[in-house]
């Protein structure tokens, strides 16, 4: 059975365990430290052409996620996400459980806009009976593989600001996003655009291992004290170090991302082939077509992947993910497959 | 410089690292559902004789320590901890940003005794103004590098029993405990006497990771709710599981610890063969001999390690730590340079 | 200007200060161990025919809400209310802020029932990337003037039961559900079917003050710390006590509460002649009329009341509350005002 | 058995029952938004010549700990307090409830000095793996009944301000601190030299309350989201506004503690007639006179008080507290017994 379940099936890409095994009895300091960590911090500023931004990196999306949420609140301050949205959806309660309200938005492709913002502003009026909008939570891509535009993310900005509310993005598929076929959005768009955001490398051939990006280095103020805190500071922060300077050496990290689109795109396009419909528009590693169920059972004979939402008593959504280390072979028999199953 | 300021300088033993290589390409679930993990669990109920007990990796010994007394705990409920633990004295208040007193006791060797405990039961006693005592948080070696004999951690058992309270041992160095040369006790000795202990591998020979053993399963009713509630549950769990599989296969894991050991005792030996006296007595990796500040001034010229505490206007307590990696021939260099110095 | 805003616009029942001067000079324990709290606990034992239940006294709804919940709940389980439920729509996030989730259900008259409950269960299923629900949370008469049936209450009690979720009854005007026209549920039967409600006195005579009642006594093991730790242990008891004393002595709470409810019941059948809507059945002491704006803002030259909701751009909802202190004249001055300016 | 166990026997002085009584039928806005609550602000303002205060009453003192103290620390930071400080040993551990270390400082007078902080400020230097102190809370009176001279306040807050250091002081009997003997503290003082302090109601001749009072507005922002998120918000709130207009109404609340600290100095003088000595110097209406352990017994058959802590085989410290309440006959009764006794 080979699996399109998710993006990390996988352990980290060769090069990486390459740099681990090379560099494995050089002596280094802890806690991040190192000069990796150090080296590969100062890459990823000039990656976003923000030579101020204040870098941390820690082991995974929800640790990133309440870290970074719970250090820019206040006790009475919320977070606005979708309601697809991973702080909502996926992470066990883990905002909430650091003591912040997330406040959701119901949406078809799982983005926000300025009007679903304003809207929060105007139900969360009743000052003090009302926990007070702070932060809003996006991700690019989105859970249900979305991406948002550049015009959307500068308006949702402008909006945000406007408002004194922090802009925050989720990017655990970041690499994704930016090299999804009609992305116009760049690293430096988003450093500039948003208060924080992070690159996940656990969903793009890393080990494990997040980049916390804070484009005003003033809002990461005492950082390093939550990270110790909430048990997210590596003793070998040079694992975490070593990784993102390899995956940020001659720009692997978009290398691996758009590989692994192009995999679920070539799936795609077999769907659309088909006329198989999808339930949010394909452009990322993440696609969600409508497929008969006697289709999507005779695929999952051979191949793993998710049944996302029954639609009708003949259809359902699936959900396939394709990662950085997809075998194009096994992309190739699948839609073979699928052909076969369908004519 | 070489440096002996702590025993997580390097990656990982070889034997993990080829372990990753060899396995990298094979698809595995995720969150630690893969078969390495089963089977690195499996093998720890074994070696602890304990077919019942609940484990689980996790990737640092703070996020192990709020992990594990957060879930124990109710809102009003506190750990007694020496005034050198780890969770009072090195980690950022985590157990009380999860809502929790942390008691100390003021011990000269880091352990606790049922009489230290008995104490802060008398002390906290006038219900409900106080917290409630529900947990004895030890540490095995402690902070202070001694180590617990059998009797000391059986009659803090019974004594925890006695009064509801639950026994928790720390074992970010449990490996150097139990390899001591004095050492009595056994992995099965503390899966029967504790309630919940833990077993490092960061700071022996893992790139990251801390096994968790509640050894009573119901004491960790619902704990994987937990681990991803706190942004512990990694996604490629594979990489906690496949560095415990390697680390006891062949008792890999004691034979690291006992190097380390070793190393500090080779220079333990010298220390005293010069007559310095030491500030707790050296046992396990961690050593905290007493030198005159100018041959402490001297050594620090070519080696990097600690100056814990000031003696006097003369003397300074340091602290010299040894690992899986350090090198014999380092150590044999530092030997003759102290005699150098002294001589 | 008179007020029909709310039911807390002024002190307390007469026979409330008067008892207060009366004992004012006796000499009691502190931290509700004197004797009026003693015996107001014993009395509402009675009237609720539960000589075991637990109970405490606190001086207010949100307090009470959140005691008892992050009492109950372990930090990954969550609450279930109403989206319309006070802990979610008018207590600035102070579930949250213990730590767990509120999940919400649209309704459109304030209740919950087992489909709903159902229907989170199955959201909410992907084991442990979700919160589990553990506590149902409903509020009786509800925040938009609705009332349970005793068929409704025991249905959710048998669901609760057979899902392992508590059952939790919010009584801020439990008083003004119990004495509604065609309320068929008694206290007895409340105590009989949920874990855990309270009694509210603030919003129906006293000073302020809420009883909370533990039908079962075990779960309200050590809830005399979890007072005390949250700042709801008052040092003189005795004024909520007293209070509880004098609101259960000859059924004041209740005759009380049936003026109240008495009073919106005239305004509401006037509203009725005039051929209103309401946005929910006016069965209780706060009733939302829809009226036409001209009316609305005619009246409000004379009366406080909040507009509650635009209908469309000639009507608005509004909500009119009265209490145990509302005048009678004014409620026909109000009735008055209204004929007149309707003909 | 007439009671000096405490401050709160009774219930509270005859002008405020007769001014809830006076004013009961008044409609008023709820949530502390009442005329007797604004006016009350207003009386306070200029009783510490401090028009620009941001003021709020709460029920009680560990709810105005917990509110003040979570409200100005961010995550990763703690308070410092006496070991003997209210937050550390009464409180249930409320702070760290909050998320918060309470540091503690041993001290032989209850009370803390620059240099108390400042070797606090060097234990914890070692960042990130240590909180990070920003708040130091001191209590006047303090919990053994000393108090602070003008100079050490000056001093702590100079120091404070130096290292960005809050302070608070808990004014649960700052009433008895100020009409002590040899007090040369006025209100306006405290404004100047603390960042918050409270004026403590409850102790004094309330039936309960607190003022809070920031003497910088700006580190009260958003404070009412606090109060209103920890159950702290009444709604009727005039019960507090009203209590602290008549407290503070030709200086009753000084007048009234003044009567506390009489009846405690009479029995002092009495005690010290008789060579007894002290535990800490009696200065307020708290104090704790070492007694032969004999006599203790012979006036408890008659009074009730504590015994505070054992001395030796023969003798005890007791403690002993007047309040505002204390009738002057039986102070007079006690000291003839104690006469007789020790005759």
């Amino acid at each position: 059975m080979y699996s399109f379940k998710n993006d990390y099936a996988e352990g980290a890409h060769p090069r990486i365990l390459d740099k681990l095994v090379e560099t494995n009895y050089v002596q280094q300091m802890g806690y991040g430290e190192d000069e990796y960590t150090m080296e590969a911090k100062e890459r990823l500023r000039q990656k976003i052409h923000n030579p101020d931004a204040a870098i941390y990196f820690v082991s995974g999306g929800t640790q990133t996620n309440l870290l970074v949420i719970s250090s820019l609140l206040r006790p009475h301050e919320a977070a606005i996400s979708a309601k697809t949205g991973h702080i909502y959806a996926n992470e066990t309660g883990a905002i909430e459980a650091t003591g912040h309200r997330v406040i959701t938005v119901e949406t078809s492709d799982g983005k926000l806009t300025p009007t679903d913002v304003e809207n929060i502003l105007q139900e969360y009026a009743l000052r003090p009976h009302v926990v007070k909008s702070k932060l809003v939570y996006i991700s690019n891509s989105t859970e249900i593989g979305t991406i948002y535009t550049r015009l959307e993310i500068e308006s949702l900005s402008t909006y945000c600001q406007s408002k004194d509310l922090y802009l925050f993005m989720d990017g655990a598929r970041l690499g994704h996003a930016l090299t999804a076929e009609h992305n116009d959005l760049t690293l430096s768009d988003i450093s500039q655009y948003t208060d924080v955001f992070y690159i996940g490398g656990t969903k793009n051939g890393a080990l494990l291992g997040e980049a916390i990006i804070f484009n005003k280095a003033r809002l990461a103020a005492d950082f390093d004290y939550m990270l110790k805190q909430k048990g997210a500071l590596l003793a070998k922060g040079r694992l975490l170090g070593i990784q993102f300077l390899e995956l940020f050496r001659n720009d692997l990290y978009f290398t691996l991302a758009k590989h692994a689109n192009e995999m679920a795109m070539k799936i795609a396009n077999a769907m659309e082939a088909q006329d198989y419909p999808f339930l949010t528009p394909p452009h990322t590693n993440q696609i969600f077509p409508i497929l008969p169920k006697t289709v999507m059972n005779e695929l999952m004979r051979q191949y793993d992947f998710y049944e996302w939402k029954t639609i009708d008593e003949q259809r359902s959504a699936v959900r396939i993910i394709t990662s950085w280390a997809t075998d194009e072979n096994k992309v190739d028999a699948f839609i073979d497959s699928l052909k076969r199953i369908t004519s």
